[in-house]
């Protein structure tokens, strides 16, 4: 790899074209995840703007109506088409097994949609949502915000170009403490109902459509193991999972509880590369470079993925593009981590 | 981690009790690692030294006594008891398909056995090995050489203590190009009758006998995945595999090509230790240690586990006790590689 190429390169928006416009954007689940890291993202875009904030609980409509000077309506209104003038495109953050009724409420709408990971909870609603949204012809893009990092879009590059080699393996793992906030086990990422899985659906999604991005490839089978223990009962606090793709092989694991810690490395026939604080939203990151002539060290690098997230949907419907993590690739995580669900519990490899 | 008393132990022989004596050892393979690595480490040992080496072939004979002054027997003359008067104990390199009939010879002479890993290439081969000498009453050593490294022993008794809480987790992997070298692909460890395997039975088992080292505990089941492509033809190039602990789960790799690297981490829930450079032969070694006080990395620490091991296993015998890593510790790693094959092949999770 080229050492001042990809200094250079980690802050690089290689699909920005510099359009004139803002989307004015509805953010549909203002929890925390929705108002403290998506809305002040969406804020600080270029071709964004947060205009109409959509909650369930009165003292949040309030408080967000109040903070950004916004309309704010609940769950019904927006469903029945309240405020549509408002606003040109949807964020959806809502708890993942609610993101389709919000999905098909956006395109009956018209209106183009961001929707969180996991797209969905069943291989059905996740196609549900892509179909809802090509029969209405709007754009739904899953939101995987590592997609338009740039340090992980300098690495794509890379690796396209050859420059490690052909990748053989991965490795990443994403432990996030879903205790360690003030909800403690009252909090949606617990209820099975609610978020479809734990610890692989909220963080393990990450290591594994991230190798997908990079090495643009889909998994052909996956196996993997559950685990948890006291206090989290209802869905998987432990998962470490296999993913085999065409030609490579990723050792992906995720956890809700323990030490934080997020890291992807990918291994190929000519060097390596390993991503320190990989995952967590809006850090800057370490990366190293491992090549016959030596090993590289880039510290600190990158810029708010999440603010890069919102600007490139929006330059997408700006310029008439379609976002390319897209509602089939947010299809793929969703079969492939069911299949890791249903591995765990047969003990059996899946084929995709 | 407290990381003064880390640093101090990173040189220390917590098992070095200073005896007198010395033990005159037999060396049977005299291939580049058991010449090369092994017997300049036995001659630098405290409590050892070289004095018969057995080779096949007439030329290393020579060689070996022209450079060390030894006397050099064939293997035939070894079996039949010749020179057994000058030596104490046996180290057996040679492939692993033939340590079976080595360990016994060194038996029935009533030596005592550092054998290298693996154990052997079956289960009931291993287990032979095992009886033989326990028949015999001499002591087996399975020579993992990373159980007397002074950073991996001093890490094991930081977690014995819970300093990083309870291990959840471990990912390890090695990468070791076995075609970097002069011999190419003329080389026992791509021949599947005297390896008995690839990138598992040579390297893989490291990361595995390591974790089960450090969290003194033995797996429950395993999973994985080989692969392999031209020119490795009868062997796998690449393993990717899981273990199922107690209380931990582990995801292993390793394989005989591409960028070299060696790596192990354990999670736990109070923090992680990441140790790179972990599994390479007589390499200082970097370790990264991460609790809730902060990030600690130790660079070039340890000293050469080689002649730590071949120390241990001569103070052991000079002291009259049984060393740690014996053969039934070899004969777990037998079975859990023979059941990550047995698991490749299947398609299924095999319960141990």
């Amino acid at each position: 790899m080229d050492i001042a190429s990809a200094l250079d390169g980690f802050e690089h928006r290689d699909w920005d074209t510099d359009p004139d416009g803002e989307v004015r954007m509805a953010v549909v689940g203002l929890g925390n995840y929705g108002r403290n890291v998506s809305v002040p993202a969406i804020e600080a875009g270029d071709y964004c703007t947060f205009t109409v904030g959509v909650s369930g609980t009165p003292e949040t409509r309030r408080a967000v109506a109040d903070e950004y000077g916004v309309r704010t309506v609940d769950y019904e209104a927006y469903a029945d088409g309240a405020a549509v003038e408002g606003y040109d495109a949807v964020y959806v953050a809502t708890p993942n097994s609610l993101h389709l009724p919000h999905v098909e409420a956006a395109a009956t709408h018209g209106k183009g949609v961001i929707c969180e990971k996991p797209l969905e909870v069943t291989v059905e609603r996740a196609e549900q949502a892509v179909e809802v949204c090509a029969d209405a012809g709007v754009s739904l893009m899953t939101a995987y915000r590592m997609q338009t990092d740039p340090v992980v879009r300098r690495l794509r590059e890379a690796i396209g170009a050859g420059e490690l080699g052909t990748i053989t393996r991965a490795f990443g793992e994403f432990s996030y403490n879903v205790l360690g906030g003030s909800r403690g086990l009252d909090q949606w990422r617990l209820d099975a109902d609610l978020a479809g899985g734990g610890a692989l659906m909220d963080v393990g999604v990450y290591p594994l459509n991230t190798t997908r991005f990079l090495l643009d490839t889909d998994p052909v089978a996956v196996q993997g193991v559950t685990r948890r223990s006291a206090p989290i009962e209802a869905v998987d606090e432990h998962v470490d999972f296999q993913v085999v793709f065409p030609e490579a092989v990723g050792n992906f694991a995720a956890t809700l509880t323990g030490h934080p810690s997020a890291v992807l490395e990918l291994h190929g026939t000519d060097g390596l590369f390993r991503l320190r604080d990989a995952f967590q939203p809006r850090r800057e990151r370490t990366l190293v470079v491992e090549t016959d002539t030596g090993r590289a060290v880039f510290e600190d690098i990158g810029r708010d993925e999440t603010r890069e997230e919102f600007d490139y949907f929006a330059h997408c419907l700006l310029t008439d593009r379609r976002p390319e993590p897209n509602g089939q690739d947010g299809l793929v995580d969703v079969e492939a981590m069911l299949a890791v669900y249903e591995s765990a519990r047969s003990g059996e490899r899946v084929t995709l």
